[in-house]
């Protein structure tokens, strides 16, 4: 608190991420990390860039990882944006193309990035119900609004909207623009990304932190109309020239050329939860339909708090959230073969102890 | 131009930074890069982060890199601010500090960035005028305002304030946060760093891009009174967790470390820039006094728009800035003592053959 703060910052609730614990003898199932290496010509790309070039800017528009998410889409470069994480790409996001007179919608269970975004920028918004099974109900949006956002899979439910109801919810929504945040996407979701043609309103958004193992590079990016992009890229040259440094343009772009480490790499994560899912809903969990890296999940005896206190003593971290609605779930990311076994051994030592 | 976008999108003049060419044949002086690669252990210290770890976030707060900026300039953490480049800290700081009833402060030739970022946050500002000489006269600044920020060593100027009279400029100014842009510091400047204890409203902002020869890598800071960093933070947290990738924060740390490499670049630096003043006085320009790692010049009877295209024709970049009062300069980085014997060698070709 200071006499100096613009008005703003006092009025601020800032966001919290998940913890990200120094100790290394975790088995980290709270931020929705990759449980496998990032691929291994993404690292050798940034082996190679860490040379003495990286005493020169790198390109402010970096037009080659532009390029490979364009050909991956089957897009022009003038169609993506490019950000330091999609937590950034979000950010510019709100501020320019969701201040408007009328609100903002996004359901009320949702990224908790979005309000805070809100408040940042002051944007008026308002938050629709997901029904009682927490899926989304697209007629809730058939109202006035200045712009619309969801994740889809929706996190932190995993639970995926289709390709049908996005394409029905874009055709009543016309004069404002949909935001789908496909950061979980890959895991078997069907993106929207193929809409954007036909859809001048609608941004895709995406990371490469989750289905492309690269959380700690920070990139994300934005797809849609040029001149969405553009407006983008007009509030990143009023922000930051270059939001992307060398080794991150060039690690995530051969992250995104390598289509067989990737699909791999994916295809691994789905199998591993489907089995997850068994092993939680035979020790009784109610267990969300997910599509995406991670699993939402409540017991019917155990309260989720303690549960996640619990597995934090066996060395096992989750995510809880005290948000109402979803106090009582548990948010799992998808580990390992071994890291889940573990998880659902301690799991089951914890509910038959009690 | 779209419907879509949000108001301030339509206003915005965004910043043009200098330009990255792709070819690599030229002589790059444009940009302010130091011509020596960065430390040899910050590049070490990437290639060992470059593993299966960056599947991982990164930790938010940067706590390594604070540490070592703290151990350096004898500091707590609390008094320490990174982020994405210093453009980023700078974008933050206009946002958190600077947006009040009362205009912020700068000198009318200054960095070109500032009143891009007031047109991002809608701040009101009033710029100052530099003296005949180009010097800022601090009597100027004694005037009611809502913050001041300024370069020292001023950009594109290089001419340097001394530390005297910023003392004097923060005891008749302590009702608004001061900022002092030490982009150019470690060529020759006083840092007001020590100031902070004194201060509470003093704010000091350095890069790793020109001394640390990691422009490649984008890593910034902002230091003072632990009030004014938890504004920022405030601000950084409403935006994005992690706005420094774990190879930038690694990188940038053993950099920070480092010192004995980074005082003998500097030295080198400063020692070509003491030959290229002599070569280029004795060629009939006029040299402002710089204590950055560029000069800025203007000849009599050439014109400087002129002298940029006829340099590039000869495979130099020079930068030309169009702003009045400034328009018949040119701004030259320092670049290794070839580069710059070079560009002294072509300028006595261009000149002469006129």
């Amino acid at each position: 608190m200071s006499q100096y703060w613009s008005k703003i910052v006092h009025s601020l609730t800032p966001y919290v991420p998940g913890e990200q614990p120094k100790a290394n003898d975790l088995i980290k199932l709270n931020t929705n990390e990759n449980p496998y290496p990032p691929s291994p010509k993404a690292l050798f790309a940034i082996e190679e860039a860490t040379n003495s070039t990286l005493r020169l800017y790198p390109d402010p528009n970096s037009d080659i990882l532009k390029q490979s998410i364009a050909n991956y889409y089957n897009l022009t470069t003038e169609q993506v944006f490019v950000g330091n994480g999609s937590d950034e790409v979000l950010a510019h996001i709100f501020q320019a193309l969701f201040k408007h007179d009328k609100p903002l919608l996004f359901p009320d269970i949702s990224y908790s990035f979005y309000p805070v975004y809100c408040g940042l920028y002051n944007i008026n918004y308002k938050t629709i119900p997901l029904n009682d099974v927490f899926e989304m109900s697209i007629e809730s949006y058939n109202q006035d609004n200045g712009g619309i956002i969801f994740p889809n899979p929706n996190a932190p439910t995993g639970i995926a909207l289709s390709l049908a109801s996005i394409k029905t919810l874009l055709e009543r929504n016309k004069h404002s623009v949909v935001v789908i945040d496909e950061a979980y996407i890959d895991f078997g979701g069907e993106s929207a990304v193929n809409l954007i043609k036909q859809f001048p309103n609608l941004l895709v958004v995406q990371t490469m932190s989750k289905s492309r193992s690269l959380a700690g590079l920070r990139v994300g990016f934005a797809m849609g109309h040029a001149d969405l992009i553009q407006g983008l890229t007009r509030i990143k040259d009023s922000f930051n020239s270059y939001p992307l440094d060398n080794l991150a343009m060039l690690g995530a772009t051969a992250a995104i050329e390598d289509k067989t480490y990737f699909k791999n790499t994916c295809q691994k994560v789905m199998l591993t939860r489907q089995k997850l899912n068994q092993d939680l809903e035979q020790l009784g969990f109610r267990v969300l339909p997910s599509s995406a890296n991670f699993v939402f999940v409540t017991h019917p005896e155990h309260q989720a708090a303690d549960l996640a206190a619990a597995l934090r003593e066996q060395a096992i971290i989750v995510r809880h959230f005290t948000t109402p609605r979803i106090n009582d779930f548990l948010r799992i990311s998808i580990g390992t073969d071994a890291e889940c076994a573990q998880l659902s051994k301690s799991l089951t030592t914890i509910i038959s102890n009690r």
